[in-house]
């Protein structure tokens, strides 16, 4: 055969085999899409009816200010061919459609704004029930158009200008660009916040049992579905090698979420006498967050173990988060999205098949994933300590403690959630 | 290279891409399907919990008559060969298998299905509380088998014999084909059925609440979801120019929907003083109505002039009709579906790239896109008066009052939807 | 054109066209995926809400802990090239990396875990409320290691070893292999667990509804939504003939839950005088339990006859179960996935287009039909009782009568699901 043919069918292939990523990579959008509904029903169902209103408004608004922000400014900070700062954070000149998106990769666009817009959303479980709607929104916006397109063109472009992807760092679908991020935040900012009135009562943590366990586990079903789009799609491409890889992905996460759960709830089990429904729950999450960064990295094995040891470690890291630290984070977002982002971050320098150090690699991986998940963490948590600050010597961070007693929904929204409801909990 | 060669190749590459094609189209069709889910969540949430299993059956049976009658009749009014009264509607001989559909391209009848169970699912909330569950299993049935297809025979089959595309009409996804057409046919329904008892007291209008938010709210989400289905898939091709239109278009549609809740937010909130949650959520279904005509022909920027003024307009459309009108709609269908529906379609006379006045086209297109627009209002209110009228003086549109007071669960069904939950609203 | 090329371009159509049908499997698989949530909201929706939180617990766990041990041991037993018994099971040597997965086709793996999963949550609802949580996630990892798997390798390897594939066995996507196989187990599990206190009182069965029918339909949206994976996705391709197979898949689909959903309504509201909700519900899950076998062997016509017959069946047999054999089924499940796995596998003897006695063939389809099905039943109740005997003399079946009065959720996970709820049922 003449290699001019050849050439024409390798073409061929090569625009289709595009195409087939794009799908697969719109498709995995629309599934990231979902988690929105996903996060507002743990936070919903994990928290007091009262405020169920105002956390449906914020996740709602972090989706909505999201995309349009990041359609305007993040995507070209995040993703610009101009460094700034020395690669601190990137820009883009007119004409490469960047800034207020008019390139033709659409799909590309959409995956990663549904990407920033989880990171946004993390930031509001950790601060459920207390926090004005209007600093939460100003805040939200802040997230989407600067804090996480920052750091997230540290390493996404995987380009040479990318500091920390230069440096070899691996988060295949952001354990840290995306969940650590929010997670740091979300500690900052429940700090800075500070507890729900009657959370510690003479030091002592108490709790605040959620009011709909059907809502909290939907929306766990929703995420562990949605992940399946947020890391399989970070193949960013599907044929040939990549339809292996992208299943495979997709295995590793199902299995690290599946041995998370059930790490959790026999350690759960063992240790309180209870099978406790909302730790396993967040096992389940837990194992997610941490699969995150190395589903494309490890083998099977070495996602049930970064799985398992997120789903034990989450319990702990909630309980010395809400009993030690005496930090109020109504859903564990930050242990979830925050400790396990870490961890799953940090632990593939052990179990990377490549360069882990279980698989014959050095310290070199451990320690470039351990600064590399360490930096979106403090920027994060900088970041978001400097937007509040700010909001809190201006318009202020917290409502009055009338509208949070009687519950952020009828004096924000002038409304209840379930208003035929009666509660013993008024 | 020889020619015979390179036409091979392209016939291969033609053959891949149909398949493409039809994956996206079928999946999509898989999302529009889901929206169902999202109508009922909505309309359930958004009223009182005795009217919950009703609300469950229409919207189900929506889905499951319109599936059969569409299969059996109207696919082929709506794409058939051969015109009846000139184009009215359209029928088809046996051997091309669009009666009870028999032909090769399933993916094709099943998109079109999911599209019209949705038409008639609009209908569904404007005449929730008071309606005769036997009345409107007919009336959805004369939707799906004949008022749907009859007027979506006028422009979808886009050739020389459907009137509205000869005209120069755009109506990408169906803001008018199907959203105007529900929300004409919910206007009249609304009005025909007439309020629910205590809706309006010594003329005024009652607020009625819905009894669960989370679940309204969820709703929006599984809409907004399907609705990248809806636009999407509207495409009807992937590969090559279609993909990025396709993506262009998921793009419009999210934004518009973003910009409608944000508009709608904003709104009430200078207007009411609170941030108000069904408003907010209503603005991005508005957002999404009025995008769907001009996915395909507008900017990011035109989806979210669209979107904005749509969230907008929504919120007065809601209050027009409530209070002026005096129209009990207890979901506000007639204004997000109807009035978004006919201004999404109207604003393309304004925004589209290609002809639109903003882009120094002349009035042309604005006047073929209102025509077209209200001639697809008018059909579905004509229409829809005389299903209803017919019924009225047979069978009768309305419960008995006791029923309506007690709720049409216990009635009509025998059931109550919550029969744990103790209620202040009995 | 020189034989040479053409060979280059089908080698190279080849490869896109796996492509393609690994990413429909894998999409299929994620719709599938879903389904779990939608087993938990019916189960949850149809029961009363003191056993909520023990419910979704067993769900979550068949998935987790299914998805591990399918991964390990099942997918090695029922796909494995080595026979075991003649072909009682299979095993499989290390280097094809079945059991601990490894090999490449992880789509495939994927699509066959959910699919596991699948046949372990249908027991899950016919012995809610009553059974104790060791107990049964004992047995939820035996149905998922080792009972589903054995009786899998008889027919979907559909290789020479099969003895069911051998022997003309149709059962495209499952109504044996995965519903008949769970109804089976369900009915000696519900009959060795017996009834909830309170069901029979003096000989005669008492209605116990369930707390929340919305939970209940969006449970059966998200199955009805999945089942265009579960029955479309088993095509196993995509592309060409593939592409008008799986099409057809899920239009027949789609017809036999619609109407299953209409016969029920129409067969109760006869019946009872009221539109029944949650037999019409059951109706369409009925319809689609009945056509998962014959999807891709009967016409619309066929899928139409199939799924009605069902519909109206399981209304028959769900009555039959609770009042005559005073079996306690909470949920329907027995009869949902045994009754009409068994009817949907039998009915293609008839409604088969190739062999079935309406068109031509003789009495050899439906009589293997016949066999096969039973033969899954009758595997599974056998398996059933061998595991939930050795049980009840070890670990006992059923928690104390305090327990169970008083609610799962309490004493098995020390939660409510609804702590602020004021119940009229305690």
């Amino acid at each position: 055969m003449i290699l001019q043919e050849q050439e024409a069918i390798d073409k061929a292939v090569e625009a289709i085999t595009a195409d087939m990523g794009a799908l697969w990579i719109l498709i995995a959008g629309i599934l990231v899409f979902f988690m929105q509904a996903g996060f507002t029903l743990v936070e919903v169902g994990f928290t007091r009816s009262k405020n169920s209103g105002n956390i449906i408004m914020k996740n709602l608004m972090d989706l909505a200010v999201g995309s349009v922000m990041f359609w305007a400014v993040g995507y070209g900070i995040m993703y610009g061919s101009g460094l700034v700062g020395g690669g601190f954070f990137r820009t883009s000149p007119a004409d490469q459609g960047y800034f207020f998106f008019s390139a033709d990769d659409w799909y590309n666009l959409f995956f990663q704004t549904v990407f920033c817009a989880t990171a946004a959303t993390i930031v509001s479980g950790a601060i459920a029930g207390r926090t004005k709607f209007s600093t939460y929104l100003i805040f939200s916006a802040m997230m989407t158009t600067l804090i996480y397109p920052i750091s997230g063109s540290w390493y996404w472009p995987f380009d040479d200008d990318a500091w920390l992807n230069t440096a070899g760092f691996i988060d295949f679908a952001g354990s840290s660009v995306v969940h650590a991020v929010g997670g740091g935040a979300a500690l900052v900012a429940a700090i800075m916040v500070g507890p729900r009135i009657g959370k510690y009562v003479d030091g002592k943590a108490q709790a605040i049992p959620g009011h709909n366990m059907m809502f909290g586990a939907l929306g766990v079903f929703i995420l562990w579905l949605g992940w399946f789009g947020f890391n399989g799609g970070s193949q960013l491409a599907w044929g040939g090698d990549d339809t292996i890889a992208a299943s495979s992905v997709i295995i590793n996460t199902n299995l690290a979420a599946a041995i998370g759960a059930i790490g959790a709830l026999f350690f759960t089990w063992a240790k309180y006498g209870k099978a406790d429904i909302s730790m396993t729950l967040n096992g389940a999450l837990a194992g997610l967050v941490g699969i995150t960064a190395g589903c494309g990295a490890v083998s099977a094995w070495g996602a049930l173990a970064i799985g398992l040891i997120c789903g034990i470690v989450v319990v702990l890291s909630i309980e010395f988060i809400d009993k030690k630290l005496k930090i109020d984070d109504p859903v564990g977002a930050i242990s979830v999205h925050g400790t396990c982002g870490f961890l799953g971050t940090a632990l593939i320098g052990f179990f990377a098949l490549d360069g882990g150090l279980f698989y014959g690699g050095g310290a070199k991986l451990l320690w470039v994933q351990t600064y590399g998940s360490l930096s979106y963490i403090l920027w994060a948590a900088l970041a978001t300590f400097v937007v509040l600050f700010i909001l809190k010597k201006t318009i202020g961070l917290r409502v009055s403690e009338k509208e949070e007693v009687e519950g952020l929904d009828i004096h924000e929204h002038g409304i209840e959630a379930y208003p035929e409801h009666i509660s013993q909990d008024k």
